[in-house]
């Protein structure tokens, strides 16, 4: 037989995950929390969306289930199915449907790369209902209190194809993520490889200057993860131009150009060598 | 083994909630309901359709089924299906069979979501016949004179691929919402949040406000329910200007112009910081 | 165990269907019906087929077996599965198939909208072999003398990417139907709803007028079925806008302006309120 | 249990079907026959097609298994699938793997409309292998000297999507069909209706008139089935006018003016009402 | 139970069938089975491509496992799956799976129109691994030095929408095959056939006129295959004419004048009926 | 039973297989591997990526675990899955779980052929969580210190509708591979072939030419795998131009103009015929 109790992410346990605030997020996160609302966070790539709901988490003390949602992600993948095991069917709870019956918090990554019944599944449990209906096991569960609901997507990278529907949308309180000033992502570069402080800060300016640059095509900008990354590569030894280049220019584009103009601005930041 | 009965929606129960009516849509509601005649609701998101259909429900004291519509909802799942429990098979009403063997009320929200099959399952039902026949299980159910057949969509979100054919809308009384009037809207901002009323009146002002804004891409107008969701974080200390961003600017959009002009016409309304 | 006898519609009982000709429908029925020869019925929504049909079959003694075609709807769906019952799987005859077997009359509306797997299986049932293959369970049913297949679709509202085959078309005899004469109309209104003949003769007239309009972009002309719809609710003391505007003009169309068109030439009728 | 000898369509039977040759038909099958090659028959809709198979597999004294072909059938259904039956999966022969094993005809009736991966099956049993390999049961079977394969489509009819490979199509000798004379339609009109020759002479000749017609938007011309329907609606009485528009007319089209000018032409065949 | 033996094809037994070399291929094919190199063939329908793989695989003394491939075809068809036969499930090994332990040769004709999940399959089995991996019975094979893997397609009716991926194609030894010179292909024609080679000369200069006419448009050209079904006919005593259109005109197309070019040209070498 | 110990690929064996570094690759790949960083390796077709990542598998001693991503893979492909096994349902890991539990590498080779919902599968095992979770059985496997992710794509190659979304690219440390120098290209491949050098020397300048024609449509240039291929032709005896045609003109395109092009310049090099 499974335990459901060890499905549980760590972020329910006592150590809460270092998070740098930048603005009034953890007072909204708490209203909500408080209030029954579900939220709705904006954001780029590797911003730090992750880590803010499991340091919010940690710091409410609920266990907290993350999803990360794609196009073949099902209501039946959140909400549970039976299965056959040893000859019985045994009803299995999907992380949503865990998180409702232990008061958790439930997080949804890129919600809009869900199927549109998965959409459907969180309605009745974004308006003062607070229910999920389990069609196929005949029950109806009533969220409590500390149960919470949060989602995300990135605006920045929206599917034409996709987008979360206004009658969806309208059911969340919401907020937008950006990426920290550049003395406050240094200060989390280093918290988070360990990397002196000095070359910390070297990479933060470099990063604010990257996602400045103009006439570069990049799908995205450098994300705080991929500093990070850089850091860590730098921290073991490796010469400022190959680490940004295996931490910042590869995983960025594949256009032999774009990679050159990215190597010169780094480059010119570290001294070429 | 599974108790049907707990799966019934707490409308069924002797609380009434909360409705304020706004024309004759009470007495249509009743009318369909007397001669058998199914009902179909038009109106944009939030207005307050869903609360509608559990006021009449719980007035009428008949159970209430809601079932949120989607890509994948399948005829099964209204219906019913055959499941392994046990060993052995057994057939599980869906949410329209129970409301049609209780004589109940089934209310199809977003119905245009809904596959074709889905549309069609409904047509035995909405003519003189009244039945529904469940090939699977071979049995051909008869409507009670109480179960009444309601569906609703949003003419100003429909989908360009999806639509009910005129086969299936002229099976329908129809009724259009729209939002209340500023001063019945404040009415309910305040009963739903508590929030005191002088404040409920200009949350009311502004909605009208945003509503008839020109030349503001909006893929829609904002709802009663993010009304209730600014007041509700007013009434918890946040100060306006991060409430409306909150509740009433991201729930709405991603583009940073069209928040930066809703912003000001908020910060106009509350008074700049 | 299911008793499948129960399955088969009210139809085939004694009391016959309210049915009022408007040409030689009855006598081609009866035709097609002793020669053994399908039959095809094109129409608009609402204009009557499917009380035809149960009409005939109740005057001609036979049961009848009405199914809606649509996007899912296959082959096995008509013709029967297996299903696992207690252990054991057992054959489960379609309605197609139940009607061969007795001998009865199977319906099927909106031919078109069904996959096309379903048409190839009315192949060898409408040609001069009139013979039903189960691959499934290994049986060959011969139509007996009595069996009649009948199907229909609305030419007016034919989706462009479905169509009946010309092999499909050309083994049906065909009858077209249409809206019927005013007079007629008012009888039908006044049968169905019970709502004193002057008003009916009213309602007729202005159908005639609306279906007559031109420069309105409606999908389809106001059916039947709606104007008795707009009877019963008159029957039941609202007031004739009223109920035009929820029988008449919301369940043909969502555009504001036309409504408002819709409403004038309403009022125009009944008298301005 | 299920006996598959009863599953044999009654072609294989002593009656020989009527079937009025135009050609050299029957020689081209014997001969095909013989040498064990696999024919293709393409000619539009109801022009005969099946009648002439069911004729030669009668005339040869083989079992007939004839499939209509379609957008869903699979590989499985033509070579057959293990089933549960009584706790037990049992191995299900399809009509093409029966007409294998007893040396019998299969015949697929509108092979372009079939999955890809059933013209696949048919390739190791179309050259000079002559072989069926059965992957599910671990089959190989070699067909005998009497199994024939035939196939037909309707080059007049071909889906832009769908047709036959050349390295399908190179495996069949073939023979295309046409609509016979007006006299010897005529002859098939009489021997199939019973109605007097001097009105089936008559029908034919309207027929080839109608064939020819210019400056029509038909998307296929009538054929001899259409004929023969309309001919046993006379010998029942109808008068010519009625007749032809339920059996001429309606089956072949739905705008109105075409329906029109059909009509003009067979009323100056008949004469006038 | 099943035995798998008897489930390889004839061409693992003694007698090698007849194949008529056109250049080096034997001894390319030879080379690439000793040193364990994949073969890809290319060449147009009904050139002898399978043919020739049967006979190598005969010379080789290998058994030959032959799979069509098409659009459903899955990984799981050649690698194999799970089947229940009597409560048990029992592993049964695919024409792939089966090759690799007995060392004999996999054929994969059309490659082409495998799905991609094929093609993948095929990788780890097409490097200096040749390992192939069955993640669901849990096994690794290691192909022994006797295995070879050949596949095949026609360059000249290659779908737009598939192709091999040059990921693909860069794992194997490729060959182009075309069809023979008149003098070796009559030689094939008489082989197969029977017909007196005079005869199979005319067949085969005629063959070589039809597949250089300008201006016609067919979308392949006639195959070998082509002309020894038309010697069969011709030895059966069908008259040139005759036996032409059914082996080499309908075949090859539906449109009528181009049937009647080739018809003319075809005359003109048999000499006009 | 199944013994999964079975399935490990041999790299984890104690060979360690030839690999010819060209740059700072190795000391990239082991920085990563020592902080638990995934690692994105992109080049074009037989490149030698595979081998790479084969030869450092060896070298750190873990085992690896190759999966060819393509359209169908599904999380369940790469995770695990129930399966029914003589009555009993018995879960069976997928590659990526096994190299989770186990402390090996897992390399998923053409990451973007997968589909989406696998690359969301990587995400929580790519940030510093490191979890795998398998909804499916209940577990939460957190990955050791030594569990490392390697996956590859070709950039060149890249289809229009599949790339890698930012937020999954900037989980990686990434690195681009190219051809090696005509001297390093000529050492492969006399290690692999047993070539002399000589000829080794000649095939690796051809190479170089081949792979920056100019004006010469090919889909891709000529991989070290195919110049691998050509040496063991050449020392089975071919003669250089079939050898040259076999493994390196067929294998890279289709069309006769081409290929005649590649012919003239292989023939350049190696003295024609």
């Amino acid at each position: 037989m499974i335990d459901h109790s060890t499905v549980q992410q760590s972020a329910g346990a006592a150590l809460v995950p270092f998070y740098r605030p930048t603005g009034n997020e953890c007072a909204l996160f708490e209203t909500a929390y408080r209030e029954g609302l579900p939220l709705l966070i904006k954001g780029p790539t590797g911003c730090g969306k992750t880590r803010f709901v499991m340091h919010m988490a940690a710091r409410l003390g609920r266990p907290l289930h993350t999803v990360s949602c794609h196009d073949d992600l099902t209501a039946a993948d959140l909400t549970g199915r039976y299965l056959l095991q040893g000859g019985e069917t045994k009803w299995m709870d999907g992380p949503l449907t865990r998180a409702v019956r232990e008061g958790g918090i439930c997080y949804l990554d890129e919600i809009v790369e869900a199927r549109k019944d998965v959409t459907v599944v969180l309605h009745p449990l974004t308006d003062d209902r607070r229910i999920l209906p389990l069609e196929r096991s005949g029950e109806l569960l009533e969220a409590p209190q500390q149960f919470m609901l949060v989602v995300s997507y990135n605006p920045g990278y929206q599917n034409i194809l996709k987008s979360l529907k206004p009658s969806t949308r309208q059911r969340f309180v919401s907020i937008s993520f950006d990426f920290p000033s550049p003395a406050i992502e240094a200060e989390i570069i280093a918290a988070e490889s360990g990397l002196p402080e000095p070359q910390c800060i070297l990479l933060a300016t470099l990063a604010q200057r990257l996602r400045t640059l103009k006439d570069v095509d990049l799908e995205e900008v450098v994300s705080t993860r991929l500093l990070i990354y850089c850091a860590t590569l730098l921290k073991n030894g490796l010469d400022p131009q190959q680490a940004a280049e295996a931490a910042l220019v590869e995983p960025l584009c594949d256009d032999p150009e774009v990679k050159q103009g990215l190597l010169e601005l780094i480059n010119a930041t570290f001294g070429q060598p």
